[in-house]
């Protein structure tokens, strides 16, 4: 813990964990409201087709029916959460491009009714040949899923940082090598939902949906509804998880809303399980060329780095995800010159969207595999290899990008120590193996324009703190860790602390779950309405002292002049004061935070300092191989990761373990299997994601580094950390059983497969 | 409406009706937090006696049972709305006092089986003597109710102003009559309701209750269960009415809380209708003596007023009744000198409480019968003595009343024109009448000590305003109100405002819906935020503008120099601009407003300015009598009333309506009747009152002033009319029938009684 901090720092649960453990906390299903409707969604069961009619007549007269809609009734406008991407009806218009597209929908007196009103809607279709692989979708002739979009590809980034030819040219030895990784889902516990009511009135629409961004959900609604955004006010209830599947409007949002409207009563939507697998988003699957140039020692002279993403049937975030693949591809190595050629290729398929990690760790599985490869080619170490081209603080930087605080090289060197890399690599019997692998990522953003986080801060007489942020929680603890800044920064106790979080009728504009920046943003933006608060009292209590305002400290609910205890207050006797000095309501301070960029606006476009600050960090596995089943056992995962000073340390692991799950799925065991446009396996048991049985022991190892621009010190701790398990894990196998995996997941069959061929 | 005025002053309905009459507004009962259990009270069958012991163990072995509380259990903490007249507890602690009182609650997982737990709970009782009439119950030797209370009198006041000797001497006639107001239930559409969420980690406790004072009441929860106040946060939801029923904390909201900390599962309790007749509050049932000093043309001399108020068990809100019945006797006739004596007694009946009018409806009917009574004695019209002795604005006020504006004797004038008095005053057949009376109540008191309202505005950047404000809607439309006054003063449209009302955890103090204060005092306050968020806007354009600040208006969404529309730019772009210089986040203006008060402590004790300003009005009714049945007809009633500038006339209008209704209940229909204890109509089927096949043609008449310290000219409307209509409808049936009733109601076996008693 930081000197002189009280708060910050500590290992302190989350906030709202006593309502979530007693099964109290509100999530939005649990939201009953008088005379509630319920909807449901008729999904299209074709890959690709037209649709020539719908006949809604039936599925109207059953009793209990309040309302059908399909696309002919709604507003002519689509929505996305990247304005140049949109590309998506709330329910199709003309054509349904995969099977889990939204058709229409019924909204009934329960929800079985509305179920059993989606069989008799009739859809007259007309089949149109479909496409499944990127690799077809790309070529001429393809079936054509969105009009308009050449070779189905809807955004692509072709762009050369330094001299890549000439790099090659300079190389000792220069190597290419493919790789694939697969869809994966993010099963978020909580299943999509929403509820909305309207007020006939004044026109007021008030949604509460299980989302990570209120605030551009606020935005897509006021666009497709065609109701002005102030009319439109999104509440989130508790989130059970998100991982970016909820950073999109989905149907259930917009219909919810539309019924709403319409009938004039309160309607709930919650998907299935089914429907979160289908129809909602999943991590893109990508087919990756890497071609990488090297010295001798291993030192990286170029890099070239061609993906196809597949995307599905629609863009989602598109733009943003091969933007970020592409960029973060320059961290946590000194890659000096890079080629990346990527694009979001549309397939009649679930649609690829945000998720935890966002493009990079399907690339950094191939960067962080190939490293590995290239070090047993030119017989190097693979810890060596890595602390050899490492990133370091301050060092110009072929991207554009400020590195400001660095702790890499040492997370590579404490991870390998505490796996036992010296005596293991290379020296356990058959089956058994470690492995590394490093990563980096961008707390926020810098470049996304003028996306600013807002707080407000209000002092009460009765010593309770209100914070009011526009910071979504979606189960991370973001509220707790805004909550511990506040705290320190009045010198409060934590429980003093009451949070409004995600109400966009009440708290100020903040962009959202994403990009890992919401504790530098809104961290940021509570610090800094705590402080104008605190300041404000401060000049008040220094005239009563006769102090000088410099020197006054707030600690453990007292205001003091610095070194002399006894010269002040308690903090509920200088508000008591206060007030009555002026007004006997709460004081009221605001905050508001945008990442530092002299040029806000050059995502996609130039290089450039992408992030406010990185964070770093490498995970090391230890595996056992059964070679009797090709069942892998992780049997231990080592992070040593640099996120800046922990505001949270326990949340901060929180976040390690979730991504060693994340990562064993991705490397291991999840896929989401589709055969001719149909999902396989859309449920929990089918889909077969890690459980407690397979979890492995976790060390977590704090580089701390003391980031100027993140709150007390602060880096992002939630996405980085998701990026180098699956590689780590994969590269332990390769040492356990000197088989080089370049495809995930790696199931048992293709080990046994690999192993037999190897015999 | 107003010169210059845009939306203060118009006709536009309640910002939630749309949502009220499409019933998806939220009420308490509405609520439903997931693993919610239900509670229920016992109450006493016994008016009187001794807890020996009370044994639970069988309601507790229920299955479906989860907790079971007795005053045992409870802190040793006494309730009361006024500090100095607490002496409740939320289940008994050694005693009961009335069949009803609260003496046990058991809480299990739904409604019934709580209901079934109460049967087996065991009450060991030592029957007391009990005692039911204020007249007994003041005498020596009567049963002690509250040990150390002597004579049970919990409450006096013996107060002189002038020489009432004096007057009397000098009066041509003095006369003395006796008079009796009955015991009336507030019944509110909506029954007692309270909904507790304690969050185990932070210690946080919520609750949602049916409750016209949140912050009284967070104060009483966190007196009563010993938490810091810090820690409650009170909601108000929708309520359904309250008319000072719902001023009070009661066994639900301490045992709702209770159960949810003590179980850790949220909590709910709704009052059965029952239960909300007996065992919250009433109208108290007051004996009043009225002597009287007249000159020949009905000048009133002196006045010597007795009051015996029958307070039931309890005293609730005992000494302000009593005050206020004191006080308001001052106003609206010029009364020079006056001699009152009141006295709340406790007897083993139902609880009064405060009721619309509070302590006054009972005072009012007394005089303004005896003023008809005395004019007809002295051969002076009943008009013409009401406006001989009418107060006047700036005249010298015996109590220290400064009276900046009075439409009273205007409002006579006017009431007994529109009724056609001239005409018909002792001119229709037998059974036909007029009668008129008048009234007048404070907006507000201003010698309650530092009751402040406080509201925060916010000016977002898409043009909604966000009003916080601590004032609580029980249904009269305050939220309407307070959103008119700001949207007046920023010069946006109503539809842009959205109104958060009454939630402790984020809106500022208000003291509540009581003492008609809410227009007056959060309205001010509302407009004060809304002053302060728009100057800061202001400033901002005048310097855009190169205007000066003192030029710039606000209309119709549009801010320009006034005089040169063209010079000026949208409200939308003024903030767009304002946010872009400042803080991409909303402005905050905040705003709060306390009645001017020299002397902030008087109450009770001393003369002075008891408001902030004073209404008034007068009732006219006309009344048809069946000789054959004893049923009065009510035929219309006019009732003209200044009320300042009113904000919505609509509103005010609702008021007046709502005032007729419970004046015919108090008249002719409603009264709680009470045998050894038992109330014996405690249903609205066996209680009675007016439905809408009773109701009569009303008119409203606006004597509009211009009241120097209300929002815009605005003064209370909500109590005042509810003073007059009763004895305007009793002396309309002497007019009709010539008997002088002098208790109340004149049900038609009394009509009878005395049409018989005449021949």
């Amino acid at each position: 813990m930081k000197k002189g901090l009280n708060i910050v720092g500590t290992r302190v649960p989350m906030l709202d964990a006593g309502l979530k453990v007693k099964g109290a906390a509100q999530f939005t299903d649990d939201l009953v409201l008088p005379g509630m409707l319920f909807g449901k969604i008729l999904r299209s069961p074709l890959p690709h087709a037209r649709i020539l009619n719908i006949d809604t007549s039936r599925a109207e007269k059953l009793p209990g029916v309040r309302g059908v809609a399909t696309g002919r009734d709604i507003p002519d406008r689509q929505y996305g959460i990247v304005p140049m991407a949109k590309d998506e009806y709330a329910l199709a218009k003309d054509k349904v491009r995969y099977i889990g597209d939204d058709v229409a929908a019924v909204c009934a007196i329960d929800p079985e009714i509305a179920e059993e009103a989606l069989e008799l809607i009739d859809v007259d279709y007309e089949e149109l040949a479909a496409v499944f692989d990127p690799r077809e979708a790309i070529k001429e002739g393809a079936p054509v899923i969105h009009e308009g979009v050449k070779n189905n590809t809807s955004f692509a980034i072709n762009k050369e940082f330094g001299d890549v030819a000439r790099a090659f040219a300079e190389s000792d030895a220069v190597f290419e090598d493919r790789f694939y990784s697969q869809a994966v889902n993010h099963a978020p516990l909580e299943p999509h939902a929403a509820l909305a009511q309207f007020d006939p009135l004044n026109g007021d629409l008030t949604l509460w949906s299980s989302t990570q961004i209120p605030f551009f959900l606020r935005r897509n609604l006021s666009n497709t509804l065609q109701i002005p955004e102030s009319k439109v006010r999104v509440i989130k209830p508790k989130v059970g998880g998100g991982f970016g599947q909820k950073i999109d409007m989905f149907a259930k949002d917009f219909c919810a809303a539309w019924f709403a409207i319409h009938l004039g009563k309160p309607v709930k939507f919650v998907y299935e399980r089914e429907e979160v697998f289908i129809s909602t988003r999943q991590r893109h699957p990508m087919y990756i060329t890497v071609k990488t140039g090297v010295k001798k020692d291993g030192t990286i002279l170029g890099q070239q780095f061609q993906a196809h993403a597949d995307g599905g049937a629609y863009n989602s975030t598109a733009p943003t995800m091969i933007a970020l693949s592409c960029f973060f591809l320059m961290i946590p190595y000194h890659i000096p010159n890079l080629i990346y050629e990527g694009c979001h290729i549309y397939t009649n398929k679930p649609v690829g969207g945000a998720m935890r990690g966002h493009g990079i760790p399907q690339a950094r599985f191939a960067v962080e595999r190939q490293l590995d490869m290239i070090a047993g080619r030119m017989g190097v170490d693979p810890v060596e290899i890595r602390i050899k081209n490492s990133i370091h603080a301050g060092q110009p930087h072929s991207a554009g990008f400020v590195i400001n605080t660095c702790g890499f090289s040492e997370s590579v060197t404490r991870a390998a120590e505490s796996i036992g890399w010296q005596e293991k690599r290379g020296k356990l019997p058959l089956g058994r193996g470690v492995g590394l692998a490093g990563a980096s990522f961008p707390s926020g953003v810098s470049n996304m324009s003028h996306i600013s986080s807002g707080a407000v801060v209000q002092l009460g007489r009765d010593g309770a703190v209100n914070v009011l942020s526009g910071a979504a929680d979606i189960g991370q603890g973001a509220e707790t860790v805004i909550s511990q800044i506040v705290a320190e920064e009045l010198g409060v106790s934590l429980e003093d602390i009451r949070i409004t979080a995600a109400d966009t009728g009440i708290t100020p504009l903040d962009p959202g779950t994403f990009g890992s920046g919401v504790t530098v943003r809104a961290g940021n933006a509570a610090r800094l309405a705590a402080m104008s608060a605190r300041n404000k009292l401060f000049e008040f209590i220094a005239e009563k002292l006769e102090a000088n305002l410099a020197d006054l400290v707030a600690e453990n609910r007292n205001i003091f002049v610095k070194g002399s205890p006894e010269k002040g207050m308690t903090f509920s006797a200088a508000l008591k004061a206060y007030q009555y000095a002026d007004l006997p309501m709460p004081i009221v301070g605001r905050g508001s935070w945008m990442a530092p960029a002299s040029e806000p606006t050059t995502l996609f476009k130039e290089d450039g300092n992408f992030a406010p600050s990185y964070s770093f960090m490498t995970q090391a596995a230890e595996v056992e191989v059964d070679l009797q089943t090709g069942r892998v056992k992780l049997l231990k995962m080592v992070t040593a990761h640099d996120c800046g000073t922990p505001i949270n340390p326990m949340l901060v692991e929180g976040q390690l373990e979730g991504s060693v799950v994340g990562g064993m799925g991705q490397a291991l065991y999840e896929n989401v299997i589709v055969e001719k446009g149909q999902v396989m396996n859309p449920s929990f048991l089918d889909y077969g994601f890690p459980t407690f049985m397979e979890m492995p022991e976790i060390e977590a190892i704090e580089v701390e580094t003391d980031d100027p621009i993140g709150p007390f010190g602060a880096k992002e701790a939630g996405e980085g950390t998701q990026l180098s398990p699956a590689p780590a894990i994969v590269n332990a196998v390769y040492d356990a059983i000197g088989v080089d995996f370049m495809e995930l997941p790696i199931t048992p069959e293709k080990i046994l497969d690999a192993l037999e061929a190897k015999k």
